[in-house]
């Protein structure tokens, strides 16, 4: 009989990783398990459906069940969900919604896809059918039902992370009035508080009620009550609170769960558990600047990892060495992205570092279109290491974090950066990128500093 | 007395490494000599400027010479020519134009921006006065105002690399009929053959006569007549074949010149003689990737290299690594860039290689504004070590250049490159960022072979 490949989870973890082992292994027989009805979607383009700059709720489907089956002969059962996991036996137990049966499946290899779920607090009022996630493509589609079906109204996003920050334009989008409401004292948590007071500015300047530093208390029909006792009126409330990693079914079957509170697994993605694999938003990845274990939940990451593992399990050899956390993110015409660790984050992993901030233009001072960028760096005490970097700025601004990730790849230290050959035209840049203004400055702290 | 440091060159290389000099000593007495009478501007900006979107030809200039005397106590004498240079006495032998008299200048420490100059092949009629350089920003204003007097013409421009198609683009946006003409099989020789018939193209699409494989014979005072028998109208004409490094003033002085033909100089930017530094186009460069010395005229690499000759000179320490060979440019819609070895520079250094080459866009694919991309890699066999980069496409392409010419720098191999955690959000890339899946196939391509 055919060595059989179980795959729980429709979505990128799991289908980047099944495909994958198809390209490696022919004779394969992959079964794939998901209890929704889509497969191989881009969750993070539900902001942009719900903002109209995407049509349709398919243009955000990468592969389709169908598409899985014949073009790479995956037998994609959908509906089914995988209720067990029996790592003694090899078998999952799986429930087929659609014919109300439950039967047990067995597995030579196991790979674990499945993804996180939106962190709901027990708020009062938070049930109520117009308060939405948005984590799931049905979420999305619910979601733009909801809009598309009310009036425009008042809508209140609870969390000003990325999420949070991307819905709400969104709404600004449709005509709505939008409020954020981010219990932090400024938005974007993974920024500096510095670097998010000019995101939450941004955010004002496009219109959006910005409410930092307080909470929700209490979700009603019409309004969202903060424990500052501010009643904010909202038709629609969208929680964009984060997610947590979906770890119940692994760690109920003993698979190993790791500090970051996701998935524990090997460089090649393999789990505690013999043939049991995992990617994607419900496993854990190595920071390589902190050297701690993190849950970062992100498409790319996803992608990456569930490709190792398919590789792995097709009998190939691959690794994943970790993320830097980077990050990007464009609220109408302001774009955010951050990589390596903040300050906070740096302290805690017991690093002192300088800090360099410094203020440019995206192109040539003279060449139209040069919009502004700010660049913040943090770079160890004495090495010189760059620890991490962030960026707030418009047009232009965001992709410029790669050059910091991949400096953080390679453990560089903030001189070497200020003499990195990044490439120069007016269109592109001044003739010193802002990168690397933000590197000499850094540069300057480390050899002044003792 | 106070030491005295004389630069010669009032543009990038000589005026950045005086301002840092100042910087870090008070005390010095700075004298600079400039022949021309401008200082500090931005060469690359002239075909913005006559192309229309810059303004005046003083928005190209960063620093004037009342600035430089001001805010940095430079004491820029404008029109004065250095004639020779006496290494063993100390001494630079200045003509002073205005005043039709020649003096010497005693030096402690003698900084060389000497700069390049244009590629005049001995043609017959290249001396005509319809026949423009768009080397110096006197250039640019000449070649200005010749634009602004003609009539909407015919324009024909000799030398298909970086400046020559900006200039093409420049008299397109003018109305102008223009015909580049280029010797090698394909414009843009920086670039692969591959890579360079998308650019021809894309020259083409916008509307400029391209002609590649083809020298120029003759120019007249209506046509420029090429070896193929073609007689091309053109009542301007524009040479865009690149530069050579000014160096016979420091070779009649006895200074090191180097294998490329620029000004020797060691990691701090000083040259072979006692006390002379040298920086920006005069002066060569250590590749990071061949190990070899080039030549490579840019103002990013003036501007670095001339910061840290300017730190050494003020007693500081700093050095310059090298280049990777980077270079970007925009024409029209269409981004061009490279980064480190081509295939016929890296077969020429005695690497073996692997190329892959893929298609992809600039943002997720369902996200409005994503754009072609086309990235090429080199990648060392065995080794895997990447050796060069290549990107043609739309907005949104060339910056990402950066990323590749990063690891360069930190000689990763291509394996390492596709777990770079690069910045993802649908705005700006997708899931996969273009680099990265170039660097997939790259890998694949490495670990297939031997």
């Amino acid at each position: 009989m055919a060595e059989r490949l179980v795959v729980i989870g429709g979505d990128a973890g799991g289908m980047a990783a099944a495909t994958q082992a198809r390209r490696l292994r022919a004779d394969l027989d992959i079964v794939a398990l998901e209890r929704g009805t889509r497969t191989s979607y881009s969750a993070c383009g539900i902001p942009f459906l719900v903002g109209g700059e995407v049509n349709r709720v398919d243009d955000l489907v990468a592969r389709t069940p169908q598409q899985l089956r014949e073009q790479h002969r995956i037998d994609v059962r959908l509906r089914h969900e995988a209720m067990a996991i029996d790592v003694e036996r090899g078998e999952v137990e799986v429930r087929d919604h659609d014919h109300g049966r439950t039967f047990r499946l067995g597995y030579d290899q196991l790979m674990l896809g499945l993804g996180a779920v939106p962190r709901r607090p027990p708020l009062d009022g938070i049930d109520l059918p117009h308060v939405h996630g948005v984590q799931t493509l049905d979420d999305g589609a619910a979601l733009l039902e909801a809009a598309e079906r009310s009036q425009t109204g008042d809508v209140a996003v609870i969390g000003g992370g990325y999420i949070g920050l991307e819905i709400a334009e969104a709404f600004v989008r449709r005509g709505c009035k939008v409020t954020v409401i981010e219990g932090s004292p400024q938005v974007m948590r993974t920024l500096d508080e510095d670097m998010g007071e000019m995101v939450s500015a941004a955010m004002r300047r496009h219109g959006v009620d910005v409410r930092c530093g307080s909470k929700v208390e209490k979700i009603t029909e019409t309004h969202v009550i903060t424990d500052a006792g501010d009643e904010i009126a909202a038709d629609l409330v969208v929680l964009g609170l984060g997610v947590v990693p979906n770890v119940d079914l692994a760690r109920d079957a003993g698979v190993d769960i790791g500090p970051s509170g996701a998935i524990a697994v090997d460089r090649r993605q393999h789990t505690s558990a013999e043939g049991v694999w995992a990617a994607g938003d419900c496993s854990e990845s190595h920071h390589l600047v902190s050297d701690r274990k993190v849950h970062i939940a992100l498409g790319t990451h996803a992608n990456k990892q569930a490709r190792v593992a398919g590789t792995n399990i097709g009998g190939g050899y691959a690794t994943f060495p970790g993320v830097v956390g980077t990050a990007a993110t464009k609220i109408c015409s302001t774009e955010v992205a951050r990589t390596g660790l903040n300050e906070e984050e740096a302290r805690d992993a017991g690093f002192d570092f300088h800090v360099a901030r410094i203020e440019s233009t995206t192109r040539a001072g003279y060449y139209p279109g040069a919009r502004p960028i700010t660049v913040k760096l943090l770079a160890e005490r004495r090495s010189g290491r760059v620890l991490g970097g962030q960026i707030v700025g418009e047009e232009g601004a965001a992709k410029r974090i790669d050059v910091i990730a991949t400096a953080l790849h390679a453990r560089m230290d903030v001189e070497q950066m200020t003499a990195l050959d990044l490439s120069y035209a007016p269109p592109f840049a001044p003739t010193w990128d802002p990168v690397l203004v933000a590197a000499r400055q850094a540069a300057g702290l480390v050899s002044k500093g003792s």
